[in-house]
């Protein structure tokens, strides 16, 4: 009997250039040690220990319960909750944001997502600060958009400058930049000023501009952090209940649109995520009562007693260039000196995640060029977590030597 | 003063290909009508109304009052739900499917954007039915993914055959298969042995079968559905808690891969959406359960009755060319002969809506060729509503002629 041939579908080239987020694949392997019951201090993402606000729990549990209004939503998410998201932004920022530009997306993931495709071609350049958040790139590469690293040290507090726009642009023109402020790994923040200068550069070279917003709220200087909105209406601004509100596998963020991407992000999320998850939805009518930022403010203080903590290590620990982590619950340093016989922070990391069960990201992740020996620690564990994860990276550390 | 020019940044051209999905945006109506007070009946989206199994929600109520373990999750979704999933195939269909083939993902949504990006670059060739789900459609072209549609009409009840894939393979190579059993808009199911030389046809062609089969369980004949996993290892099925669970809102679905996308699905998904929403995942432990198998299908009974009512009317509403219906809770017809003073069938659907609050989808929306003149009506309203809906189209109708 003849046997047809069989031949394997290939995977996308594409998909390729898209490198597995290895903070995820570390916490996969937190879990898999937990159930083997491990007790291990998971370091290695954002994600604060407190969860949601009480109001929110409540408000989730009476909706699940009652079961009816469960259904799809509006695209962009029902509107009671946009109408508070506009609150929002008049309560921190004093800028008015019609509810028509406010699309809630599922997690600022699928804002990310959305608002590349709504923006970038094939081709199109859009600059970032390197290190940084890999998925911002690895979404570009997946939606193969040329993505521009601009390397951001220690001298430009990790942010880009417009002299470096200028640079790049005049390389070939740039589509887009993205920003983030307070930034992850490192924890900066652009400052009024700065913020404006470079939004004034992207309004005057038709560059779409699209800042992270996400941890506004989660900082440790007298600002919750400017947003672009206050600079402008051309940018996108992005946000989450996933940081200050302690809510991230509920995975609800939103976008605020310029006029000109309210219509291809309504087509676009309309069919690529119908709409954002709807009980979250719901909950999120109570993230904004006094009550909830209480709860969040006093969570903040929290990662910012473990900050402290951390400086108060810092030295004994020979860890170095420390970016400033003004905001968002990250620290990031060079542990160059203390690698004893691991290759690279990535080898560190893994030997201290099964010797001592601390789970810290390493830098490679952030930053392809320079992170090899560089790590990310997150505050978000809480000040407890913090210290005792001090005591176990110390002893870990003096093993090597 | 000298003014700096503003440039306003451009929308993507990609973004102009995607379509904005009609349903979703008619969904939009049927709020804005119902928070003005209006007494609508929704039969334009696949919404069951019965909601969630009385377990999911009440374990949902206990996760998120307790608060603990709501943060990220696996990329891929927590182990136990993955093998609940692995669980059902046996039961369903008799397969077994290792935990590390399941994905779960942001509904089947997430599923198609992260499957047709890891199997897909841009120029290659996918073929679907058409009439078809549009999002099908609409995600590929946002992908830069060439749509070939295979007009698929009732003498083919409304699926693909090899004969066509054939024809479209020999003008230039295709590179992927998507199918739907039960169909959407269509309800027509593809019994095994077509299955099984469709899926021997994408072997034989190194052509990706990706088959959506979120349907499956909502049937009106003697089969649930057969499951391409059925007929082989390699295609990819897709499938959701939205349709058979009626949870359309907590946005959980789910795909089972070949081996050769389990590592570009999860570098994709780890970045596009980090995890699934997680205080579902934790509620849908409880989708296994006798009793909520049992409650699904008491309401897939209830759709059974509904679907007899629209039966027994058809004639005396003139409507024709309707599809078979086996399953899923959709029928889809040609209402050539009433459309009145209406142009077309969306015209005609907007005046139903707003003369008598009762929204169908227009056919356009799943056939851009053809579909001008149909209409698809959603079962999942349940038998009371369809009852009056069908009392409403009449006065309409009867108001046209």
């Amino acid at each position: 009997m003849e046997q047809t041939a069989r031949v394997k579908p290939t995977t996308s080239r594409r998909s390729a250039t898209v490198r597995p987020f290895a903070v995820m694949n570390i916490l996969n392997r937190v879990f898999e040690m937990r159930s083997q019951g491990r007790d291990v201090i998971s370091l290695c993402v954002g994600e604060p220990s407190q969860g949601a606000p009480d109001g929110v729990r409540r408000r989730a549990a009476e909706v699940v319960l009652d079961g009816t209004g469960l259904g799809y939503s509006e695209i962009f998410g029902i509107v009671p909750l946009r109408e508070r998201i506009a609150e929002h932004y008049r309560r921190w920022y004093g800028v008015d944001v019609p509810i028509e530009r406010i699309a809630v997306t599922n997690g600022s993931s699928g804002a990310f997502d959305m608002v590349f495709l709504a923006s970038f071609d094939a081709g199109d350049r859009v600059a970032l600060a390197t290190p940084g958040y890999p998925a911002y790139s690895n979404i570009l590469r997946a939606q193969d958009v040329e993505v521009v690293e601009l390397p951001c040290g220690p001298d430009v507090r990790f942010q880009p400058t417009v002299e470096m726009l200028d640079a790049a642009h005049s390389q070939a023109p740039l589509k887009g930049l993205m920003l983030a402020s307070p930034a992850n790994p490192t924890g900066t923040m652009i400052e009024k000023p700065e913020l404006a200068a470079l939004t004034a550069w992207c309004e005057a070279n038709g560059v779409r501009l699209i800042s992270d917003e996400i941890y506004h709220g989660v900082s440790f200087t007298d600002s919750r952090g400017t947003s672009a909105l206050e600079c402008g209406d051309d940018p996108v601004v992005i946000s989450s209940f996933s940081k200050y509100w302690g809510m991230t596998g509920w995975r609800l963020g939103w976008a605020i649109l310029p006029e000109n991407l309210i219509a291809p992000c309504d087509a676009i999320a309309g069919n690529l995520s119908l709409c954002p998850p709807v009980p979250a939805q719901h909950a999120c009518l109570e993230a904004f009562t006094e009550e909830a930022y209480a709860e969040c403010d006093a969570a903040v203080e929290g990662f910012a007693t473990a900050r402290q903590y951390v400086l108060d290590a810092v030295e004994d620990l020979q860890w170095k260039d420390m970016a400033p982590a003004d905001g968002a619950f990250y620290m990031y340093f060079r542990i160059d000196d203390v690698l004893g016989v691991y290759a690279d922070a990535s080898d560190w990391c893994a030997g201290l995640l099964e010797a001592e069960g601390v789970a810290l990201a390493p830098g490679a992740d952030f930053d392809p060029i320079n992170g090899d020996n560089a790590v990310r620690l997150s505050l978000a564990a809480g000040p407890e977590n913090i210290a005792e994860a001090l005591v176990r990276i110390r002893r870990f550390q003096n093993s090597l030597s």
